[in-house]
């Protein structure tokens, strides 16, 4: 599955890029497969791997604010991997047509 | 914690209720605290119990789409239980002064 | 259409509720049918009503802060009004057999 | 102000790349900036700019499909242009300190 993940402190000022710092490395450190981009991070796996990293963040981010929003939207297909290159690939090849 | 919830099969007709009914068999069993509203059902608990609900939600609606859609809103406030209760009851506390 | 709506100021405090009271009182004051849950607002009406109270919130919000999130969830039926009621009435419907 | 947009026609199929051909015209030819990801098209503009082109992109899937859902996350900051390459940009130079 993948899911669009994107993690926030809630009254922490308006500028968030210095705590989400530590989550992104524990995105690279997980060994899934990701894709940063301007709204948020695309992580693939199976549930329990990607929710245990999710809950890695969430748990790193409430050791410096009390409160934290997080959103999660999920694309889980049955037997489909290599889910992030296939959705581009399989929307640029018929763009081509 | 609250988690705003929403699940629905991804190609199997434009009426998602009957797909729905056993989703929401499975939150009243869960003796978790809830909501339900027009666009999803608002869900109370410690995160490993939301989490094992969702799963098992998504579990049963993989028994009959292929592919399904996910969607998570988190609000986790360290030290609030009763949260959605008490975040309509803050709000319209305010409005009445 | 039904949209889910949520706003908030982005750092300006882990309280979120008295930024929001201003923001109801716009909903409340639009005509338009509307729910609220603890993680948002239901609104129905046709594209342009519902998105120009959506900006007039918005509008309202960044007077009061440099930063605004806003999160909207739209489900858009051909031909369907009193939404916010009907579904929730479907779902009852079909758990009653 | 930073729009993430996702959008789909509810009962059509599994695959929906094909219906999304045409939206990412539309996207293309609106002259602003956007971000395609795995899980939706970041877009940047002022709110009338933005809100026109979602607008535009439902009235088409609508032409094809009686329902649709659509998804928005927005991020709205006073002052702030450029804001898809600057946010991975602000990220990535933390990163190296």
């Amino acid at each position: 599955m993948i899911v669009d993940f994107s993690i926030a402190p809630v009254g922490k000022g308006e500028s968030l890029s210095a705590s989400l710092v530590e989550v992104f490395e524990l995105v690279d450190a997980s060994g899934l497969s990701f894709e940063h981009h301007a709204m948020g991070t695309n992580i693939e796996g199976d549930w329990d791997e990607v929710m245990a990293l999710v809950k890695a963040c969430r748990d790193r981010m409430l050791e410096k604010a009390k409160r934290v929003s997080i959103f999660l939207r999920i694309d889980d297909r049955l037997g489909v991997t290599d889910g992030i290159r296939r959705k581009v690939a399989s929307v640029e090849a018929k763009r081509r047509h």
